[in-house]
């Protein structure tokens, strides 16, 4: 329970300028603010970050620029997303060069396998990278597999993974994890990827969250965590009904879908914010533009949030 | 109707040794054994030659190693499979770089998108590598999107792709992809990517076939192909009969499942055959052993192929 | 091999009156065209024919227009469609009591199961009427399971299954299940419930077909069946390009799907041909209008079929 | 928000005889133990019921025998679950004219549809019986479609539905759901159908739950209503925490899945406990035998359940 990676633990998205180059600037002011509102940890290079659609030395770039401003203020997990084991591992080996806290990977996917295969994917993968937490990363809208629990929980026995960062969105199988884990002596930490329904992981017992959303509003998450914390569920449901509000930027758009709709949402957001200077996404996806940046302008000002830039100054702040 | 890509062109599975390396003899057993059968070309790094598994060091390996052992023979044809556009570029640039003759992507995966990405994509790449031909590989049950008849004639009608493998399991759309390309004036050299009924899809009109079974008996598909060239759908089926009874190597085995199972089939045959030295996987799958050896053993030996190894021999080839 | 249920076996469409009442002229109508043309027997009440939608009354008026009108002129199968077995059972019982020739069902849905329960499933059905051939209809997109060639085989050698109708759109476990019935025996008659990929199915063996769009043109099934026997591939090739072709009219509609679009394009067509007095379909389902309708004339027509009823008529034949 | 569908709703288990029949004297003892420990109303015939598994005759049985016993001590809910439109409206009138003070409907299933199905569906039944109060049933692991947010809001608005059974297993999706119908005036009495995350649905703002495992410990659902209404939040989460416990009983168990697995561990557990008579299951499903009955009996022990029967007495009471 002495985990250094629980609490609430941003997964990091990644400010692009027009040219579609990592920005510097952006990325300072977004973990600064995230850091400043007290969240835990920062998860770089996951599915929010862009990590799949990131050449080898775009992710590289993205581990050290995010290493070099965080400097140690909070842990730091990175991503080490790719198909199978030998690719996961050079990321692996990469993201400890560059003094990655924690590593995090998923299940093996495109080519088709079973469970024998994922336990030794992550088995291989921490014979490589022995010191260094792993991470299991359960995300079956991405990889097709769900993570059984008993796999999980055997593997933190062993010594395997340290951790589970869950984004199922399968609550009825994390909250017997969560049990399973506490009857085996709490090997794992277990993280809950979802952003509305928070509430009731900590419910469940999970040992803090990730929530993409935290990139857009972190304080909120972070109130919410201390409420669980000292108890107060009052508070903790609160504070959820407030993000759960502020979570209709992703659902308010139109004619856009998955990662485009999603991260979509949350750059926008961050571009009307002030704190992101462009909404520029990664190939092959096309930034939000015109009355979908107003519809989330529309969902910030209801939500209190105040906005530093025009809709029309964020669509135009890319060129595509 | 002129494409140089029309015909057999089998999905080359490569050989390991015992250690886990490319072993360029056995490479040059099979990839020569399969040119002096009449295939007519080679696809690298498909999905069989394990693309998902090779770090790019190993990637640029196994192509360099086919380029020179093919030497010009025939067509090779490369896979660059990633998960989003511009990792799947940097893959584009390096097999053009190599001498690839044409490439091979598939829609992006893993993170969520719809077709207006998709076709971005395809058209991105293009950009990137516009004098090299490109193929669309619809491969659904890896990428989990199945890529649209509509879609695919209109890129191959803007000159974006020179053809399709289809690896989608869908005859009915694969018929229909067929009318549609031929009323469009056969703009997509369309390739299937099955093994036991190839039949079908030259009833339908099929351009070729990509069938991993080939790599053990190419000289079925070649007779196959030439007797479809001359109409004689009499021997296309008896070819085709004959090769679906050798395909059971990959449903004999018990125990496993998907790569391992299929691959894994297809490299133990070729151990017992002679021409693999060892029926090695790429981690984190481990090799076929045992019983499921001798059950192929079985299959082959029923089909009449004479075995160079015992099953002992070739479950002992590798130490995992 | 002498099985009664072998060759064209039309999944028959139901005509409805305005009112939405089964309308006996066009059944009449459309029941004998198909007689005429040749077909080898009639499947009553499949998932063309709305099983699913008609209450319990409404399927034995099917059943027994159906039987007066055929009146022993060719075999009637009759689907028992229904989520669990002794609902099933029931369903049979009536079918015997009207004369179906055989009757076919489904493996269970709504409820979730495994593979016990399916083959139980299937020999309590037989159990009830163990007079009266069973076919299993291995159809995955409705009941969300795949009946495995294995257990196919073994309840047609133990006697529990007469048949199979094969509407899996898998054509690879299609042809294993073919090889696999053949080594034991020919137990099962095995038809494929395909429409423009029935020539592949003949190449891979099939007994025979069972296609909805024999409905609309019977005559060129029968050709391919005829081509089929005869060992002319040539032929076979040519009527499945013609209907390949006509097929279209499910395709060329927009702002519809699945059963509306399917089974609407054959009602539609059977109007515009003069066959049913109306498209009328069943509820929640409403008939194809306006541009969808001209553009199904329009496929007819180019397919060289007589119009006797124009677009605008078949649009006003019902109210809703 | 006065809804008299507001609480804990369990969805009733139907008892049977070692011969199938419905056991009068089990159901007694059940519905009286559940209306004794404070339920607010009974579901009867729902997935857990066996609707998919009964005739009609034996519908109309099991809803009698729960009206008599029930005897307008708290409303039943009557699932009216069949395959279209027009099957579902004919068991909607029996319900109601066998007094039912409400019926439950799922999105139509069998036969693929779209959107407008579904809604003209929902409109359809409505109509058939305006003045009977219809919930919708989101089950999709048994329809195999999820009802939107939007389209089940807007039928509330219209007055077509009075509440939501949400047995979807997605709690964001139910998050938003809640949020929507609150911002509409709450037209929607919002159930969910969970076991294990109750505590979850209440912190999003559910209105009531329809926990299968009520039947085997109503008391702990009651608890942990009666401490949402009085916002006593650590009060609910130690009840959940219980009641996931005892959840168990549907995970210990080896070799069965689905319904068999699910209801056949509530029944069981109910043989066990000397509520039932037997833990016999309806046809094509074998009851539990044997380990199965043990693991089942140990967890209830474990959670501090008295047996009435031991595992072998449980084993023995049915011959199949």
């Amino acid at each position: 329970m002495n985990s250094k990676f629980r609490g609430v633990i941003p997964p990091v998205v990644t400010p692009l300028t027009a040219a579609g180059e990592v920005d510097r600037v952006s990325f300072e002011n977004s973990l600064n603010r995230m850091i400043d509102a007290g969240v835990n940890g920062l998860f770089v290079l996951g599915s929010s970050g862009e990590v799949a659609f990131s050449t080898d030395d775009r992710r590289k770039e993205i581990i050290q620029t995010a290493m070099e401003i965080v400097d140690g203020r909070v842990p730091v997990l990175v991503g080490c997303i790719d198909t199978e084991t030998n690719r996961v591992i050079e990321h692996a080996l990469e993201a400890r060069e560059l003094g990655a806290d924690a590593i995090v990977a998923t299940a093996p996917f495109y080519a088709l396998g079973g469970l024998p295969e994922i336990e030794r994917h992550f088995r291989l993968i921490h014979e490589a990278v022995p010191d260094t937490p792993l991470f299991a990363y359960d995300i079956p809208v991405c990889v097709h597999t769900k993570l059984p629990g008993d796999l999980l929980v055997r593997l933190g026995l062993d010594g395997v993974l340290t951790g589970v960062k869950d984004s199922s969105n399968d609550d009825v199988a994390f909250r017997f994890l969560v049990d399973d884990n506490n009857k085996a002596g709490h090997p794992l930490t277990l993280l809950t990827g979802q952003e509305v329904v928070v509430d009731g992981a900590y419910m469940a017992g999970a040992d803090g969250s990730v929530p993409g959303l935290a990139n857009v509003e972190a304080t909120g998450y972070v109130h919410m965590w201390n409420a669980y914390q000292e108890g107060d569920w009052r508070a903790v449901r609160e504070e959820q009904d407030k993000l759960a509000a502020l979570m209709r930027i992703v659902t308010v758009t139109s004619g856009v879908s998955g990662f485009g709709a999603g991260v979509g949402a949350f750059k926008t957001a961050l571009a009307l914010l002030g704190v992101f200077a462009t909404n520029q996404m990664p190939n092959p996806v096309l930034p939000l533009k015109g009355e979908n940046v107003r519809r989330i302008a529309d969902v910030l000002k209801e939500n209190g949030l105040e906005l530093a830039a025009t809709p029309e100054e964020v669509s135009e702040s890319t060129e595509r």
